[in-house]
Formats: C-alpha cells, sequence, structure tokens
C-alpha cells in the first residue's frame, strides 16, 4: 500500500501524491462494482485485474495518438497518472440499448441503436449523476463547447478502437463511460485527456458467442453479474494466463507483477 | 362545438378538420391543467380563456416574422390553424430554476440560470415524455439537426419577445414549452413553424410585484396554483375587462365572442 499523502477516494480508486509534480499515484480497490450506479459491490481481486487492464487499454489508446492519463504501472494496485483538472462529467457512449438506456426508452436491451449515441452525466453525488444535455454544461459552466467537442472527438475515436479490439476478441462493447481531464504544458496550452479508468466497472461487455451480430447477445459477461467478467477480460485480453490465480488481498500473485 | 370530424384528441385539446385542406380547428378544452407533466386538472372557462391568449402571443409572434400555426379565432373555444407535420418533441426554454429543473439540480425555484437554458422532451406517455438530448433526437431520427437549430433559433426569438411583453404587465416568464411542426408549400419548401399554444398551460408566469428583479418572487400567478392564473394573464394582457365573467361552460360570453 503506498505511504504517500491521500489525495482523494473514491469508490472504486484512492488518488495519492505522485513522485514528481503533476504525477498522481492511482490506487485500485476492490469495492465499488458496477455501472449505471450500482456501485455498491466488492469482488476479490477485481482492483489488481482492472489495474491491468486499465495499463493494458490505456496503453493502446496512447499508440493510436489518444491523449490519456497513463504513465506507467507501478505495482499490482497501482499505477502512475498525469494529475490533470476534472471535467465533473461522466461521457457515456451506447453501441446498444442497456441498463438504463433500455429502461428509459423500453426497449430490448441489447438491440443496436441506429448510430452510437453520446450522453453526458453531472458527476454529483448528491444529485445521483443526472443525464444532462450540453446547454446545462455549457451554460453552468462545466465545460464550454469546444470542450465538449474535443471529448466528443476522443470518445468516437475510443469507441471505434476498442469496438474492434474487443470484436476481435468475442466480446461486444454496449457501452461504455469515460472521465475528461485537463492538463496544460510549459507553454500554458491546455491538453484534453481521457483519465480515470477503462475497465469493466465502465465498460458494458457482452460475449457474442452464439449471437448472429444482430440479435441481442446473451449477457454472461454483464458486470452487473459479478465478479468472473474481471478474470474474463483479463483473460481474453491476454493479461491473465490459463489457470492464474490472482490473490485475493491482491498484495501479491502467482502472474507477472 | 365543432361538427367536423374530429382528427385528434388530447389532454387539453381535441382537433378537428378544417374548412379547407391543409387547415384544422383547434378546440380548447377546460380539462388538462398544468405543467411538468401534472395535468389532470379541470378549471371552468381555462379553455375560453386559453383561445384568447394564445391568439393575441401568436398574432404578436406573427407581428414579429416569427411562423406559427394560427391562422384567425374561430369563436370562444375554437381557433382555425394550418396543418403541420408535428416533430415528436417539446422544447423547453428556461430563464430560471422552477418545478423538475429545480428538483433536479437542488435548486432554489425562481434562481435565475446562468443563461436560458433550452432542453427537449420526448413526447411518448408510454415513456412519461423522457428529456432526451440532441444525440437522441437524431439518432432516433425524430429530427433532423438543422431543423433543431431551426427550433431553438424561433425559441429564442419568442423567449425574447415573450420575456419582455410579459414583463411588461408585471410578468416573469420563469419557463414555457413550445411544440413544432413543419409544413410544405408548392413550391415543395418545407418551413418549421411554431404550433400547439402559448398559454398559461405551457407558460410558468410569476408576478414580479414586490420582487427586487433578482430575488427569487413570490409565485401567485405560478400555474399549478390553479385557476385564477388564466383570469390574471387574460386580463394582464388585455384581452379581458375588470369584472368579465366567462360562462363556466364556455359556450357564451358576456365580452366579445
Amino acid at each position: 500500500m503506498n505511504r504517500r499523502p491521500r489525495v482523494y477516494e473514491g469508490g472504486a480508486k484512492i488518488l495519492f501524491e505522485g513522485p514528481e509534480p503533476g504525477t498522481l499515484v492511482q490506487h485500485f480497490k476492490d469495492e465499488g462494482v458496477g455501472f449505471d450506479g450500482q456501485r455498491d459491490g466488492t469482488v476479490s481481486g477485481k482492483g489488481v485485474l482492472n489495474n491491468r487492464i486499465s495499463e493494458y487499454l490505456f496503453s493502446r489508446l496512447t499508440d493510436i495518438g489518444v491523449p490519456n492519463h497513463f504513465m506507467r504501472r507501478l505495482g499490482l494496485r497501482e499505477q502512475l497518472i498525469r494529475e490533470a483538472e476534472m471535467f465533473p462529467l461522466e461521457v457515456v457512449v451506447r453501441n446498444a440499448a442497456a441498463g438504463d438506456f433500455a429502461r428509459r426508452f423500453k426497449m430490448e436491451p441489447g438491440t443496436p441503436l441506429p448510430r452510437s449515441i453520446i450522453e453526458y452525466y453531472y458527476k454529483s453525488a448528491e444529485l445521483k449523476n443526472p443525464m444532462v444535455s450540453e446547454e446545462h454544461v455549457t451554460a453552468f459552466g462545466w465545460a464550454v463547447a469546444q470542450d465538449l467537442d474535443d471529448m466528443v472527438a476522443l470518445a468516437v475515436r475510443v469507441n471505434d478502437y476498442l469496438s474492434g479490439l474487443f470484436l476481435g476478441k468475442g466480446l461486444r462493447l454496449i457501452d461504455f463511460r469515460l472521465e475528461f481531464g485537463r492538463i496544460w504544458n510549459e507553454h500554458g496550452d491546455v491538453r484534453i485527456l481521457i483519465a480515470d479508468e477503462i475497465s469493466p466497472d465502465n465498460c458494458r461487455l457482452w460475449d457474442v458467442a452464439g449471437a448472429d451480430g444482430r440479435t441481442p447477445a446473451k449477457a454472461p459477461l454483464d458486470v452487473d453479474k459479478g465478479g468472473d467478467t474481471y478474470r474474463e477480460v483479463a483473460r481474453r485480453l491476454g493479461l491473465l494466463e490459463e489457470g492464474e490465480v490472482i490473490d485475493l488481498k491482491g498484495s501479491r500473485s502467482s502472474g507477472a507483477a
């Protein structure tokens, strides 16, 4: 466990001061399982797996030039990240109806959408993260229109890339949630980047096995279903050996550290 | 009561076939009082007053070149309108927090917004008219982006004009709801216009008396409060003589027909 001063603790992660200015250490907990606001579960070893999965996916996004906060993995549950000023928003990209969206529009879960739909949610536990529109975001000053344009452009790239990557592993990316921040370089120029994590905690992944690609797939990997999702996603991405055991306390592992 | 074939009946209005192609007769009922989905009340004489108020306000909008469906008043409860293909949307313009918006963002009712905020709601009784974003509207094909741009441009003009008009009568326009349709001319060109009605049933008006213009006003004219709102708004707009009685059955009136 990191001994640096704690900057922030959320449901699923803790942020500590980093070794250099402008950096943070992000620690992944086993708590805070869920999607659509259901974040009250705990899965032993989840933090270790999400740390690996997020490292892998952020690294691939770096490869294709999508700016993000990931710098390097530090240990089983920790990674070094760039400190960014966060927007108080969750940007959700939906490829098929599921969860709250399916309930809101009374659609069969798994129904493909006419096109991918982007939604904004205002991060406020007190207000229960309400869905908001660009009008709310800009009127209340949570971001300016250019910020939203930049976030949408990045979210669309991430959706294209991850949809392909996961499909190659037999997984359908139903929807996912991104958080964004901004950093300034030495010249004072601002840059928007993807922060937080990319893991089964904010990606809804369904197994395509048995589906013809158009009919709704069964949902054995829906994160609402619990712990095996994390292991299965890590295994499909090649991050977990067949039979590898994740230590339940997450303090060590039989696999690579 | 009109004897023509009935085309549609909603909570507050009935539409009949009009005397010429491309026209309808819009009949105002006393039922369907409310805002924010609370449309279950009845106020005797409301239909007569809303017919007059809507005639007056649409005529003023015509004066300033804002296209709308109003052609002329036919009687106590009826007006002739252009038949338009309706968008399944409610476009809400908010100048201050109130109603559902104040609850959603936990704001004190009457708090002025940083700027006017436009919201879209999908007209679906089954889905309970959910708030939607431009993304939902365009992805599901309820309107295209250009349609929304045209609606917003008109809604902003209406807001500016009506805010001024009502303020001149001691009323603060807190929020209002518009519905839009489109018509085609003989050349096949499409034009977007404002339809439905503009009345206390879809305008939230507060009395500015006693307020300093910045603090929340008391809300004696909030439409949720019931019947006197309609008479008071009509009186302030000069549409009802002091002491004029609206016949409760609405079949005749002591005033001008």
